[in-house]
């Protein structure tokens, strides 16, 4: 976001400025992010999933057949048609079930891309903003809801973090919870948006919104209240929670899917790195969850869930399919670059060499040299201005080129460079296929 | 463009189709789509170009700045703002330098992304589609236009392509051939976009126009298609041209920059896989290029130029930028993907091996050999709808496993799996790991 005006040659002012929310990413932090994106991928890959893509806009009537009238009033509509730039990925993909009825099932999909909303912008929130999705459309299973949750604490234990927390609850014992403190059922979709604002503003506000919001009573709260008060290690909770919902066929059913998604996720290695915790205050905002729902927590930055998902069951038949199970998870992977880049120790330096000539008559040299770096896959550049030395090595310093390969008379004649490491200033002169075999390792 | 309109719940007809002209890219295509993405990437940072991202929409003065009506009617508003989605890659990237004057000269980036026009769909040509940039900004030397040429170049060899022909001409000596030939400087630009069909339409079409649209008389149109019917290798063309040029500053100043890009083009080792020829009815219709223009052509599936640019020195002072040379190639990856995908003898297997349990009482063996699968990189899946083997292997088939790694009591108690070739029907009996180092491989 430029804040940049400039005066037109017709002597128009032109707002050089990205659109509000939305940025440019220059190069250093593409890379990066094209890193991140990378290794989701691949661990995505690795774990039987496959991508699709879908157009940025869709028929407005699709967009909006899911999403509640806030989300609605964040659209871009495209001028004056019917379409709009899609706001998440996850209607897309349901309407891409919806559509394609010979699609095998289960149908293991991942999508990273841009999505838009028209929310006001704010510090890490942004208009044009990246999700990452994996979902598993087709499978009732609770192996299906662990193999989500695997793969995104796989691709997060891949990008480097550690010791993270996994909560687990369930939509049909909260169901429960919430018949069984009396509260009627129109009211539930109420309930769990203000339960959900538990832990960023505190049981106090919590009560207050359930009072005026969902005008549910003093005594039906308090109720509410004490589900997300039990305590104790998630055997102890899962054994009060069988209590509190006993007799209840749709609580217990929920119980028995936590347990087993537990149980299933505790196969994988994956889980030995988390700690994974029953967390009945855990609601998850959005209305469509009908089972298990999960998120994952990492302890650096503060930034706390960094993935999150459940299970919807009857959101794809809004699109005019059969009831068609589905399950997945978001990585917040906005987020996960913000913590990553805070993390990295990056002393700015690229994989590349920049192979200079001490004069421009070594500069055929220097090409050559270059394509010898190229073909063993070392990303090599040389001078494109007929600049002199000094010029060369400032605008090789200038883009961060971890090492610099200077070609004179006695290099050509020899074959050989002279390697000097831009971060430590030391230099050797070798051989070219060897300083390329060095710079690929 | 799934043509399925569907019952709504609430009695609605809901349209499932994806807007006009743009598509949904499902697994298979999606991956070598990716596949495609990412040789062209690895090419191009290997020879130091580096990522840029910028939002899908842009204001409209900055769009507008630069492009002619036609397209301007053909982009997408959003809703009533100033905003519009952007039509090309180009336009992003000067506002990114006009409006970042620090940036390391040249600025070498690649940007790959769709881009948006309301243009009639047709044939292989789309709403949404994408595009694959590489510029170098800020150097005014011909070693700057041979590098985005062999880059591009090298890129398509790296998809498998060979036996291009490169062909280059430049604006310069166009211009100095309009001037001979007795037409008005203001009558360029249309003379230029009549002169560029040629290929296309015919040389009679082309005198048409250029006598009913550009306004040129008898004499001058014979004198401009001379310059066209000039033919014999390239050294006996630019002499020939020389004469006709010869006198005029400009007309010569092109002459010398087309020898100086083919020279320093042929020191490229892929100029080998390229025949390049000099081209003077080559003219790109684009108004803002102003020295060497070149496109590639391959020899399959007739689809002509597959990637073509040039340079353009006076654009990105439009954007309140100091002047600034530029030069840069544009694949025309659309159709790459389409002959590669036209070329490919794909038996529709996947590097993915499903792993199926005989029984119920394997399923979480057959889960640790899914780790250990994934653990070697390679993609696995097993079961997540508790089906039986025959159902498992109707379904590995179906979504294109390479192989199948059946276990049961057998192999649970050996630590091996029954590794079915899903092409061919083969089986061997392995141990894990063997199978996993088989299938990495």
């Amino acid at each position: 976001m430029n804040s940049l005006k400039i005066s037109h040659e017709k002597g128009v002012i032109m707002n050089l400025q990205t659109p509000r929310g939305t940025r440019d990413f220059m190069p250093g932090e593409m890379e990066a992010r094209k890193g991140v994106f990378a290794t989701v991928e691949r661990v995505y890959e690795r774990c039987g999933f496959r991508p699709l893509e879908t157009p940025a806009f869709e028929e407005m009537e699709v967009l909006t057949a899911k999403c509640g009238e806030d989300v609605v009033k964040q659209i871009y509509r495209i001028g004056d048609s019917s379409y709009g730039l899609r706001f998440d990925l996850t209607v897309p993909m349901a309407r891409v079930v919806a559509s394609n009825s010979s699609l095998p099932k289960p149908f293991k999909r991942y999508q990273i891309g841009p999505v838009w909303r028209r929310d006001e912008p704010q510090k890490g929130r942004f208009r044009e903003f990246w999700q990452a999705d994996v979902d598993i459309v087709g499978s009732g299973e609770m192996a299906a809801d662990a193999e989500v949750l695997a793969a995104a604490c796989d691709a997060l234990s891949e990008l480097g973090f550690s010791g993270f927390e996994v909560r687990v609850n369930n939509r049909k014992l909260l169901d429960a919870v919430v018949e069984k403190a009396g509260v009627e059922k129109t009211k539930a979709g109420a309930v769990f948006r203000a339960l959900d604002k538990i832990e960023k503003i505190g049981e106090e506000a919590v009560r207050e919104e359930l009072k005026a919001k969902a005008r549910v009573g003093e005594k039906e709260i308090a109720k509410l209240m004490e589900v997300t008060k039990i305590s104790g290690s998630s055997q102890k909770k899962l054994s009060e929670a069988a209590g509190m919902v006993s007799g209840n066929a749709r609580g217990e059913e929920g119980l028995k899917e936590l347990t087993e998604l537990i149980y299933l996720f505790g196969k994988y290695e994956v889980a030995k790195k988390c700690s994974t915790v029953v967390d009945f205050a855990l609601v998850r905002g959005l209305d469509y969850y009908t089972g298990p729902i999960f998120e994952v927590k990492i302890p650096e930055g503060g930034v706390g869930s960094v993935a999150g998902g459940g299970r919807y069951d009857e959101l794809i038949q809004l699109y005019g399919a059969p009831p068609t199970p589905a399950t997945g998870i978001s990585l917040g992977i906005e987020r996960i670059i913000e913590v990553m880049r805070a993390r990295k120790a990056d002393d700015g330096k690229r994989r590349l060499v920049f192979v200079a000539a001490v004069k421009p008559e070594f500069r055929e040299y220097a090409m050559k040299v270059v394509e010898e770096f190229r073909k063993a896959g070392v990303p090599a550049e040389t001078d494109l201005m007929g600049r002199n030395l000094r010029k060369q090595m400032e605008y090789a310093n200038s883009i961060g080129a971890g090492f610099a390969a200077v070609v004179g008379e006695k290099e050509q004649k020899a074959a050989t460079v002279t390697l000097r490491d831009l971060a430590s200033g030391k230099e050797e002169t070798v051989a070219v296929s060897d300083a390329a075999a060095k710079l690929k390792g």
